[in-house]
């Protein structure tokens, strides 16, 4: 067992609902998002100086457990981080009143931004995510 | 009476509503943005080759005549266009079954996008809609 | 000179971005429909029990008095609020590093929500913010 | 090499943009939205007469497989369809200029809405979509 990597609150907003009456799943991929920026945010202030724009996300799969409500905090949790050569996958996870509400797994890939080509993570990162 | 400027058919996405069971009014300013992009595209096959990126929103009034609906097509049409020495004042309307649901007047200030500093309208934008 | 009513810190999400490099101004129409919320929130925890479904808007105004930018937290203020015998008008305001970049006039109906009729607003409203 | 099941033409919108300049991957998780909701739509008309409530989705798989851009029109097509007993897998592509850009898979679960139990897919469906 070990803590999440992050943890953000999320007070839903209401023009993310639908007529469902809940939170919809294009505001959760938006959530998504959040988690990832934010934890780019947190490899550079770990000491790894990583450019925003060096992260492409590849992929994004999203499995929707149960509702997510409007009217009740979320919290977003960064669960775990895979290092590849060239890529990261992030697993992320939604809670609401305890409960998990959606896991998502996004994968980002690594490159140098002038020319588009995939480079190595940066060593730094490594070091602070031995896997 | 006079015939819309442009006229653009909306089907509402199904996340563009909200808990209240109808389409929600941030999705409408979305929507409002439509009307403006496809304006100044149409001012710019008409002759006047003004690049989007001189256009400025520097505000936006929406009344909210009456709800729209998910599941019936909406009609945006801009409705009236007013010019200004460095600015126009475009006006648009939602209609959904005939029935007029919001009304909007953005106005959108004309300026150099390398200095940032305002401009007057070009003159075959004033050629074609003599006010 | 007098405090704003509520205050709500707002971290610019990535998406919220577009591609003229900051913040569009649909998030923005987002964002004013967090202060409207927060607000009749606040009504509710003053003595007011006001369901949230009792309120209807009917107009929005915004003024986008500079760029507002990703990567710098937003200050969401509600800095004034005029009630009228049936309606409201809330005052919003958006600053970032000190800087006002938005400014916004909502007008909500206060409505019975089983009927749709308009009501008087209710007497703890006005007790609470004499005009 | 089979026809896709529908095609539904997009033409992407500004506030769809981030700063990267391109379409941003959370306006892309709406678009599969379409796809899936004038699916449920094209079921409907085929005889199927499957109320859009009965349809959760379960997960969300999406490709990134090169930028989306603004400007240029966007071919969403639902290529493919698995049925399950009591749920379906629906398959969808991006294209703009003949490249494809997104590919994107999401399962829907067939439940009954007034308990939230899962039913078996009808037998109209079946029939129309042979596996």
């Amino acid at each position: 067992l070990t803590a999440p990597i992050i943890e953000i609150p999320i007070e839903p907003r209401f023009y993310e609902t639908d007529a469902l009456g809940h939170i919809n799943n294009v505001s959760i991929a938006g959530w998504m998002e959040m988690g990832r920026t934010q934890l780019i945010r947190h490899l550079a202030t770990t000491g790894a100086q990583v450019p925003p724009e060096s992260w492409v996300v590849v992929s994004l799969s999203i499995e929707f457990v149960a509702e997510t409500f409007y009217g009740e905090d979320v919290l977003l949790s960064v669960t775990d981080l895979q290092l590849g050569n060239t890529s990261m996958t992030i697993h992320c996870e939604l809670r609401q009143s305890g409960r998990v509400t959606v896991r998502c797994k996004s994968v980002l890939v690594y490159r140098d931004p002038s020319t588009g080509d995939k480079k190595p993570l940066p060593q730094e990162i490594r070091a602070r995510f031995p896997q």
